[in-house]
């Protein structure tokens, strides 16, 4: 299954502003990419790219004075499978786990592992380890919390959303990561596309997507405290502890969003659609 | 001049547990050291070590249940120079600046960058830039807080510190950063090792210690908004973005602690002694 | 002048539940109204009044499932006069104050006095006391603050807005009032009708407003953060120590808002605009 | 039974300060006053006394720089019977209520019911209505809330407790009041003295405590999250929303606590001495 993937995104800058930018695919998911994945950047202006301590590609320029133009149009290979399930996935002890997965057992800027330890146990430490142990703790978040653009806010954190029962995509993931990290369960913020492919939902306007990844026998999952069932056309840009480490855009500055616009759609491909044609006839 | 280094800590656990220790001197000081930095662990278990996303030597291991004691006991060589001073230090564009510095200006889970900037702006904006301006930060965290053992709590975040005007080290520290990073100046969590060597005030118990690192003209530069005046002695164990990347003991469940102690004394050396002994005759 | 009062609130109600609302003109302004002010529910069900410890006037009911209407439209005299202002009006020691306006000093539900003290006295505390000083702080909070209907959330503090800096009315009185608080100036919270009478701004749909009283020279006057300039008919019905204690309608169950509707416009009188069509001729 | 009642506390005042006081006992205790209560003011001031809108005796006085001593010794006759029992006791509908309750089912400053009401509603919302569920908030947070007076601070909110499950005698009620509001049940907070009278505890240095009243079958109902078990010899000083409105002291500017002390005796009458001597012969 192939995958149109593109944004366009334009700001109004007032004065020149530096920018990072984690608007391309993750390294791991390069092999698939069947057409280049090139920021287009108007005005034309140098970028340099690096990697950061996460694995992320970031991209850092600095904007002149007015209109900012990100764009891009690529084509991925994707599986077409949804999410894989391991019911038999397995937690980890401590001593098992990675050195460089335990940062993801920490406390985070939206993620206050801190605070919310004592109801994350309250509610699900008495659960069976495992994989059904992670989808409870996501099954409780999707139930509890309700969905609305509106609800977002840049400072809300983990325990804003337990308490306030409202938000948008990174606001279920950051409380789903906090209780899962309470619970000694590694657990990461994803970001990246995620368009309505091969599901029954209304059409809505495109955004890029927050998910979650957990750590259960020696691996990460996917997991997805918002629609908590199994997608199909996820594409990865990002992972970070929260969504502070993997700001599509940061500024060093003003920067007014002008327009945004995401693009994840699944392609008919030339010799499939050549044949829907000759079975017409 | 050198300094003799260690601790002794000792925890009761009521469990087995799993533990994350950043009890060694930092990489950038191993060349200083004259005798072995080696932890203690009784009763002796085997330790694993492993080099952070900071650059921090950590050492894992799973503690039985019982009287856990980790100690250390060794000899470092200073320069016995106060902490630099450069008032000609200049702040850098964001456009220059390292590509691993740029996370020092992200929030944290103790720095919420994004709640303080606008006080941030407030006070310090219109300030001339470069080291005087850094200055004028811890200046004003160490004028407006006040310290004490007992204001200390794990939860406490630069926002708590600004509001309630009162901490232990780590609480000024974090609000500096945070002010600093609103100012796009990246500034980063040290602790370590600091007696009270040289200065006159009354010995006290010793602790760990917190002070802040700051990047001007093209390296890291130490700033200590809690005492806010130069110091000799100081021997870094961990940098990070706050408190929770650089906790000294980290324990994946129950560890009371019973006993803390911390040494670091400037050493006569033995043929200074005698050659003070022999001036005496 | 003649000011035409009047709302129509809908709300669907999926079960049976209880109300407190407070849709009346304050005891105050009683003998100013030229109509009744009477609360037409829909469906008919029964009322009960009462006064709060504040002095405003309560109606309590209990509403059935299904749609309920609560709509009144009623007429009031006004003297026309924007709000008063008084250069001259001076700060009251302590122990001066009326022992009920005490209160009007603590902290209350979103106005955090003992979090914001410390920024209160470094912004606030040099200043000359008096009246300038109350419109210093009701400046710096129309300065700082933006305005936007989509800031708001039914948990927002002072404490929040002073971080995030966006808010909708209730948010700027509430950051007002415990600075004013916390320089032993007693403010209180104030809600009504405010329309956009002799103002040259685009009209706007109306809903109630929110502003603040101050005491000084021995009375309560009229400060309003938000607009920060002397305004023309303002209707009193409430006022408490912030906007928990003056919800417009509290509800003890869910209560889905349909419809919101409110009118205050200035009234020609017909003998008047008898008089001006005849002066025409 | 009679208790012997008295406080003696001391302050040192840099500066001249205006105070409020609730040092009394509160008027539903007035009959059973067997000695005069009245507080004592060295340096002697004059006193004003008023009554604040939740029925309370309050003391209003200007006091002069230096030292200032409350103090106080009177002696109340006391039932001698535990905490009232009422397994029977009912919630009332919202309807039902008096107008006056109402308020104790709001937000106040320490109780943000708006925060909390999500949990609440998921921890008791199943249980059977009446005093056991009133218990079962009390047990819950007696459990899990762990007494230590270190872990007290002036800022400390219900929701801070639930996330912290750490505190004093204040905050275990008020994270116990910010949940009965949540379901709808009027729960207020309560000052006075409470002294470790018959029951096997080790004697410990007296303080004031905090319990909390709930209101239901038509009258309110002593409970106490912190001992959550039935006490002898409660004598009540002061009610409101929450500690904001019962400060023992409030002082308009700084006053630097130095003495402490308060006492709460069971007095073994000289006739019954008497009588138990002669019982011996």
């Amino acid at each position: 299954m192939l995958i149109r993937l593109g944004y366009d995104i334009q700001f109004d800058l007032p004065a020149p502003v530096s920018f990072v930018a984690m608007l391309h695919v993750h390294p791991s998911r390069s092999a698939d990419l069947r057409e280049p994945d090139l920021m287009q950047v108007d005005p034309a202006i140098s970028l340099d790219c690096y990697i950061d301590s996460f694995g992320n590609v970031c991209t850092r320029f600095d904007a002149p004075a007015g209109r900012l133009r990100l764009s891009n149009n690529t084509l991925i290979l994707d599986s077409g499978e949804p999410d894989a399930i391991n019911l038999s996935a397995v937690e980890h002890p401590i001593s098992e786990l990675p050195s460089d997965v335990l940062r993801y057992l920490m406390s985070s800027r939206y993620c206050e592992v801190d605070r919310l330890s004592g109801i994350a146990l309250d509610l699900f430490g008495h659960l069976p380890k495992g994989w059904s142990r992670v989808h409870a703790v996501c099954s409780w978040v999707h139930e509890k919390v309700t969905f609305g653009y509106h609800f977002a806010r840049p400072t809300k954190t983990a325990l804003d959303v337990f308490t306030e029962r409202q938000g948008v995509c990174r606001d279920f993931q950051h409380l789903a990561i906090t209780f899962l990290r309470a619970l000694n369960i590694p657990a990461r913020y994803a970001t990246g596309y995620l368009g309505d492919i091969r599901i029954d939902i209304p059409p809505s306007p495109m955004d890029f997507s927050a998910w979650l990844e957990v750590y259960l026998s020696g691996r990460w999952w996917t997991f997805d405290a918002r629609h908590n069932r199994p997608r199909v056309g996820r594409v990865l840009m990002a992972v970070g502890r929260d969504a502070s480490d993997v700001a599509i855009t940061t500024s060093f500055g003003v920067a007014n969003l002008r327009h945004f616009f995401v693009v994840s759609d699944e392609v008919v491909e030339e010799a499939s659609a050549e044949r829907i044609l000759s079975g017409q006839n």
